[in-house]
């Protein structure tokens, strides 16, 4: 019978447990650590580990926290052997087949932090810390980051704790700095497939002479983010070093944001948000404006885009979103305007990044074809960022923008950001886009009367889009044009057969298209 | 350029795709079905799929949802190969190697009315129908799981959707039939340790003369449940035609509930909860009274112990929580009574399945060592049950419980019981304990003002308990007794050296015992 020790326990624990052998695993497990263990390995069976617990991984003075999923295979881990998923083996940072203890995890720092959340309380600035450390830390399981998720979810964040994250999550990524006073950008909330409207405003401000620096993002659920169309042109994926010449020499840029330095902890939650399709309020202003800032942006031009299949369908919920976009980027010392879109119908013609890259060179090159309205929403956007200008007098940005835009210099400025970030042979006129193609037909004459958003983007998606740089959908006809029982409505592209397969049993199920009477066309107003 | 088919698609896309062959992956990963496809599959290359999506697996007419992992090592799954966890192959119930097809999963029939109860909205009882059918069904992934638990968190649930939840739960379980009127059952909500009256209560009750077919779980989070402790003296794992005549015979029995069948969506459900150590008032009313009414009961005896490290720390709460099971209870047709109980310290002086297991048997030996706080609560608990037997008048039952006992007829029943469930070699006077073991001691002299039920718990798992028969803690000190400095306040006994240190680790943390001024014992009420 002994007395309770006083020496250190881990290091007893240490000498009376088997030392397990790493084993790398090659499987991706999306941001979550997981670590696989034999249902016979002497150490899973003796210490009361259970599937799914956290356990505490030590090797070389390392420590990772990883989920525990149990084997019965002994050819993908034998019962000497501790299996790490990519995610844990490349967090754990040491070699195969080197020695390592397990622990029971004691629960990250936050954890009470996120029961209280959980519980409906009111967290404070340390508590948001300790969360976003330990989240962007990988310390959260899949289950433990859905929690925190949906206990944030919708307006169960007040405004002051929308801050309090925006904030925690800036502290624990990397800042750019670009050494100006006035560092432009423009954002837009999502949700409307086509709207590629900063490959045009980005030349026509840097043009201008403000200094523009966009990182975008790829598409996380739509079928093209700016990041995916831009590489239709040019390489986006570019060192720090790269990026800052490429800036200091155009004023602008339309590179990748490789979101995982900037904001590593936004990079973690996505990975539970997008498999939930769910986009609060909270979290979204966070995201967004954490990124912004961590991209050392002074002045942000906010787009939300309203209408029945767009994120926001009503200019309340729009207005009381852009007060929170507000309240936050003032405590975080950013200065924001906030323009409310409309945002009823895709905007320009393709959907895809190589039929939205088309799009975009149209309006670049003053093509007769050019759509329009991606042309007039970006020439306003680019209007309001230029009025930040000092010399620029309230009024006239649009003006400048329109100028910048028909004289040929936003196609310069563009042809020169592109060669600047490598080049990629693209003739607008002639895409190569998928060579399966089928059409939707009208099946009724009238007038358009709804082009679903979400449907669009989801059969695009199913063509291919974003990951086949030429699938996509190319519409034909917009909101309030007539068409005749029969007219091409839009036209699919894919490159693979069994996509097409998929694109035409989405389009069976919904063609996004509805025909009707013209007083059926949904009325939006906007503040723009 | 083709024209839209209206042929269909599906077998286009078959057709065009190409078949995989079904390789059963040896993982466990507990309740969620996980498909691993490699990285240059060419089905995950051409077709969009992206990691954590939802496919959806069809082969030999079944047809499956698992969530996608990316695997990069070919000797866990080769390019043309479709890997699934246990829990999948298991689910789609083919043969390894035959071939399987690929489909974008379209998401459950129920994500329509999680995302409403995401958004705070109340949900029908079709919605949670349509929810636990698909829970039960294996079609949630984890994620959308903690989703359902955390927003269906604390009170978001009013007390007509609880009844809903505990219909949904019963509709998709099997259900006993007893071919009795008076069936019954007693539960506590849990969270204190050692609390093993179902041990003392079913031999009286039976003895009595009622039928008492108690049907428990194993440990999840605890130290030890029943099923554990009675483990310890007979089997437990009876199949259910074995069980029918045990209680003909015997009018009760002591067996492990095998939850799967009688309740599948709380085993899914559990499944995440764990993990989280979240517990709310809606799921556990749902969870417990479906449990008991597909186990047949008819009246149930409900014990809700109160305490500061208790589930539920206030007669207000407690009386909140009672007056959601009586609702539910009574909508569901169960005749339920509930006691309020004190929830202050562990009840008897072992913690762990054997050292629980001498406890009962002491009591039921009438052994002066026996722990008459165990006694005492069983009695109450048993003598309230007796008088549901409408011979039994009003205020007899505890003497009738307490005759029963004290002649050594419970014993005998409780021996008949074991004999025929298949006893276990047992000496509740020589227990076979871990043999590794250390004692804590009384850091001052005072008054023992404080066990933390939680602690304490935590100590006693870490030393191997429930996995670890002989594993737990001995309490030497109870609420309110006196100790001298140096004082033996409980013994830690464990098999594994490594167990131990994780337990002496614990106690060094926290013992779990405070001791103090006599005025500083905590006084709680009860009703019971």
């Amino acid at each position: 019978m002994e007395t309770i020790a006083t020496t250190d326990p881990d290091q007893n624990a240490s000498a009376a447990r088997s030392q397990l052998a790493i084993r790398r695993i090659g499987i991706d497990t999306y941001r979550e650590n997981v670590a696989y263990l034999h249902r016979d390995c002497p150490v899973y069976r003796a210490e009361g580990f259970q599937a799914l617990s956290k356990i505490s991984v030590h090797a070389n003075g390392q420590r990772i926290l990883a989920t525990l999923n149990v084997v019965d295979d002994p050819s993908i881990v034998g019962c000497e052997e501790l299996g790490l998923s990519e995610d844990a083996f490349a967090q754990l940072g040491v070699a195969d087949g080197h020695t390592a203890s397990l622990w029971h995890a004691e629960p990250p720092a936050s954890m009470d932090a996120l029961n209280r959340k959980i519980a409906g309380e009111r967290l404070s600035q340390d508590d948001f810390g300790a969360v976003i450390a330990d989240i962007a830390a990988h310390q959260y399981s899949k289950i433990e980051l859905t929690a925190f998720v949906v206990s944030t979810h919708r307006y169960e964040l007040d405004r002051e704790e929308v801050f309090f994250l925006t904030r925690a999550m800036v502290a624990v990524g990397c800042k750019l700095d670009w050494h100006a006073d006035l560092v432009v950008d423009k954002h837009c909330i999502g949700g409307i497939p086509g709207n590629r409207t900063s490959m045009l405003v980005v030349p026509i401000v840097a043009e201008h002479g403000l200094l523009c620096p966009k990182t975008s993002s790829r598409a996380i659920t739509s079928p093209a983010g700016t990041a995916d169309t831009m590489e239709v042109l040019a390489q986006v994926e570019l060192g720090i070093d790269a990026l800052g010449e490429i800036v200091r020499a155009q004023r602008g840029c339309l590179a990748w944001g490789g979101t995982a330095d900037l904001s590593p902890a936004d990079d973690v939650l996505i990975s539970v948000e997008r498999p939930l399709g769910i986009d609060s309020p909270g979290q979204m202003v966070a995201s967004i404006l954490s990124k912004k800032i961590a991209a050392g942006s002074s002045h942000l031009l906010l787009d939300i885009p309203i209408g029945p299949t767009a994120k926001v369908h009503s200019m309340a919920s729009a207005q009381r979103l852009r007060r929170l976009f507000e309240y936050v980027a003032a405590r975080m010392g950013l200065s924001l305007e906030v323009v409310i879109t409309d945002g009823r119908q895709p905007i320009g013609n393709g959907i895809g990044p190589m039929l939205e890259a088309r799009d975009v060179m149209q309006v670049l090159h003053n093509d007769p074809l050019a759509p329009a309205d991606l042309r007039e929403k970006a020439l306003r956007l680019a209007g309001r960022m230029i009025e930040w200008d000092p010399q620029v007098r309230g009024g006239q940005g649009l003006d400048i923008a329109r100028e910048i835009l028909t004289s040929g210099r936003a196609l310069q400025r563009m042809n020169a950001i592109i060669a600047a970030q490598g080049a990629k042979a693209f003739d607008y006129r002639q895409p190569q886009l998928g060579e399966r193609s089928f059409e939707v037909h009208a099946p009724a004459s009238g007038v358009v009367t709804q082009i679903n958003n979400l449907q669009l983007s989801h059969i695009a998606g199913h063509a291919g889009a974003p990951k086949v740089k030429g699938a996509g959908v190319d519409l034909c006809r917009k909101l309030g044009q007539p068409v005749a029982k029969g007219d091409v409505l839009y036209r699919v592209h894919a490159l693979y057969a069994a996509d097409l397969a998929f694109a035409r049993h989405a389009c069976e199920v919904s063609s996004g298209y509805t025909i009707g009477p013209a007083q059926d066309v949904p009325q939006v107003s906007v503040e723009f």
